[in-house]
């Protein structure tokens, strides 16, 4: 009996060891041929230089649209198909101006630029007295009696302590978001936002805010780093200064736009689905290269992955171009409410969303039993620098599938780069490695083979 | 008995939580002082524009040694001294050039720069046939018979399959130092060697080249990845494409240098030295910011990171700018004397010399007992996505230390950009990221602060 027990234990070590030897033959395989022949730089640089910003509802969205259709096909896609959404069009009008304007009458020009769906100042712009303010007990102290009428300006800094960006991301953001309504509250007539950045440098960087529709609606607009710093300074010195705003952002109606869908049908459970994505929209500052370029070109990436190693997957693989996760997210929604109505069965839904830098591992949304799964091919990825499977994550062009229960999984890349360049003038070419990049998309090839042919 | 035994073995578990739990809080401490008020970027800036690139010999280099007793000092540092070495002073004259000509006559300027220490073409130029090969066999193979009287082209890619970039260094790196001397024994009159580089640019990366004595010396030059492919191309075509190559460089006197030394005196056994450098000539070419500027600053920064927390190291901790790694390597071989002579006890030796991007480990040049105290430690740096403590590793400047035993240390970064800037123009402050540098530094003054405190 010992005997017998020993001889299957071995039998079942055999063929565990021989499993993760082709497994990591296939990873290997994976990405060398991403590092030695991948694409998705070349499309990364097409999508950028040839399209260029492409922020929801405008005409560089609708040819990034098309774009996107021909690399999947491109790719190797075995089917690629539009999903109808309706966007917002907002757009940003002229060149904002923005001046610093001193008790002595000194005026500096500073960079500026509007807050996405932010309203418009007055044709002749806004001049008011300004008022610093770190946080939102800082606001609520000062209260009416001090903000009413003026312009705040929300001088929050990122705390560089955190060892990840997106955490002093995340606790700043607030106010860019929800900022512009809380002066409001107060009686604010305008809000200037510091600019979500890890540097000081001298663009400002973009990105959402949200009116709360109980407050006035006030023009809000973020300003470079350098000349938050600048204008503080000033402010101490000089609290009598006032600013100028000027901006001429426009809400146009809503038009309809598309997520772009490539699919490589599964083998063996075709109605399995590995879905891949990265949003196509960007912000129109820059050329929405990291931010989320490099998540689309990686998706994409995947599937000629598994064409070229002639991997015929068991499982249905998708990759998504997601539209307008950048002010509403309405692709990623029709994503997931066409996943209910079909009654698709999603075994996994994987984001790049991060930046195409170097990938360091993966977030994982999903319950315990299923992150032991995962964990176990750990081991796997560690000749590839990727380490780090102990972290929450997914992607808010995914998120939608959480209410199906799917398995959300985030590919996590070194953040210290990204908000130097996110939502700025600098998100182009000329800051993406083409071997940062392609790590990622290996990345993600090597998790979906795993995921497709074992399930999850 | 089995109660004793078990307090016991509580009471050591707590003490060992307890000192765990120390040491993380000071990892907290050194990386948070590092990423908010680290002076390595600032100083980085300083060096590479004020002094900027600084080969061995020149003019540059020994204000660079002056820079760096100043920095030292603001450092923190305990005492500052200079250990003098005899350095090479290879000068590159005027700038070279490159031009292919066609059997057509058709000419090209192609970007090329001299290799390191190699001599000059005649005043008037070398023109001749030029044959392309991809490695030493291929060489052999043509034999003398088709190489004698040509200038040899080696054109060896970097294998971008390697996920460490450093290893397609290691394998391509010997076409560029002993590839001139291997053309010269078939008859060779001049050799190009394809840029280290892995991407396609359009700069040629010099770098050192040594002569075998018993060969001719012939002159050698570095040409751009891009023009590399593209001579290979038009050499496909025409085989009778000529070269034409001029260059000025020049072997002067050796001439006097330093090393430069900053240490702050161990409280209980000031006799045990933890040394931590890089070095400090770079090539002219570019500024030497990330090779090796980095290195040096971040070994500066460990000291003022010491003085800032207001840690008195119980061992000696130095901080050397070493002098000559590039072409030569004489500050390394100096130090490495110096410590032998005066009976110096080294308990570790850390070098930074691979850029100054993200941290991701250590090397670990050691026997197995001591990787195991250094690896136990492994856990605290986790946090700081530094993970990987499994590879070999030193440095150039610190392995002459290896003939005293002293274990040797490698900071290990993301090398995916490294190649990109190594030895050419790029290599300036536009390329350097303040939080990657510095959590560089950080991770550096973590490793020495648990070695200072444990011994090792």
């Amino acid at each position: 009996m010992k005997k017998i027990s020993l001889s299957f234990l071995f039998a079942f070590l055999f063929f565990f060891s021989q499993a993760q030897n082709k497994d990591s033959v296939m990873l290997k395989k994976i990405f060398s041929e991403a590092l030695s022949n991948g694409k998705a730089y070349t499309w990364l640089y097409d999508l950028t230089t040839k399209v260029g910003g492409r922020l929801s509802g405008s005409p560089q969205a609708a040819q990034a649209v098309e774009w996107s259709k021909k690399a999947m096909i491109e790719a190797g896609a075995d089917s690629v198909w539009l999903q109808e959404c309706t966007v917002p069009h907002w757009v940003r009008g002229e060149k904002e101006s923005g001046i610093i304007i001193q008790s002595n009458g000194k005026k500096q020009n500073v960079p500026i630029c509007a807050l996405g769906m932010s309203i418009a100042t007055p044709k002749e712009g806004i001049t008011a007295a300004i008022i610093e303010v770190h946080d939102f007990d800082e606001l609520k102290k000062l209260g009416e009696a001090n903000v009413k009428g003026k312009i705040v300006f929300y001088n929050h800094p990122f705390d560089q302590k955190f060892v990840n960006t997106f955490e002093a991301y995340g606790e700043a953001g607030k106010y860019r978001y929800a900022g512009p309504s809380e002066a409001a509250r107060y009686g604010a007539i305008a809000s200037i936002t510091r600019s979500m950045s890890s540097s000081d440098n001298d663009y400002p960087h973009t990105g959402a805010m949200g009116y709360n529709d109980s407050l006035p609606k006030i023009p809000c607009a973020a300003i470079s780093t350098n000349a938050a710093n600048l204008l503080s300074r000033i402010l101490k010195a000089d609290p009598k200064t006032k600013f100028f705003l000027k901006q001429s952002c426009q809400n146009l109606d809503s038009v309809k736009s598309y997520n772009v869908v490539g699919a490589i049908k599964g083998s063996e459970y075709p109605d399995e689905i590995v879905v891949v994505g990265g949003h196509l929209d960007s912000w129109e500052t820059g050329k929405g290269a990291h931010d989320d370029g490099a998540g689309v070109v990686q998706s994409i990436e995947v599937l000629r992955l598994f064409k070229a190693l002639g991997i015929r997957p068991k499982r249905t693989i998708r990759a998504v171009a997601f539209m307008n996760e950048e002010n509403g997210g309405m692709g990623g929604k029709k994503y997931g409410e066409l996943a209910m109505t079909n009654h698709e069965k999603h075994i996994a839904g994987l984001e790049s969303d991060a930046g195409g830098f170097t990938p360091k591992g993966f977030g994982l949304g999903m319950p315990e039993e299923k992150k032991l799964v995962v964990k176990k091919w750990a081991p796997l990825f560690l000749p590839y620098n990727i380490y780090d499977f102990d972290h929450e994550g997914d992607g808010a062009d995914i998120s939608p599938l959480r209410k199906q229960n799917v398995p959300l999984i985030g590919l996590h890349v070194d953040s210290q780069r990204y908000f130097e360049v996110h939502h700025a003038w600098t998100d182009n070419m000329d800051n993406v490695n083409r071997r940062e990049l392609l790590l990622g998309a290996g990345a993600l090839a090597s998790l979906i083979y795993l995921i497709q042919e074992y399930g999850l």
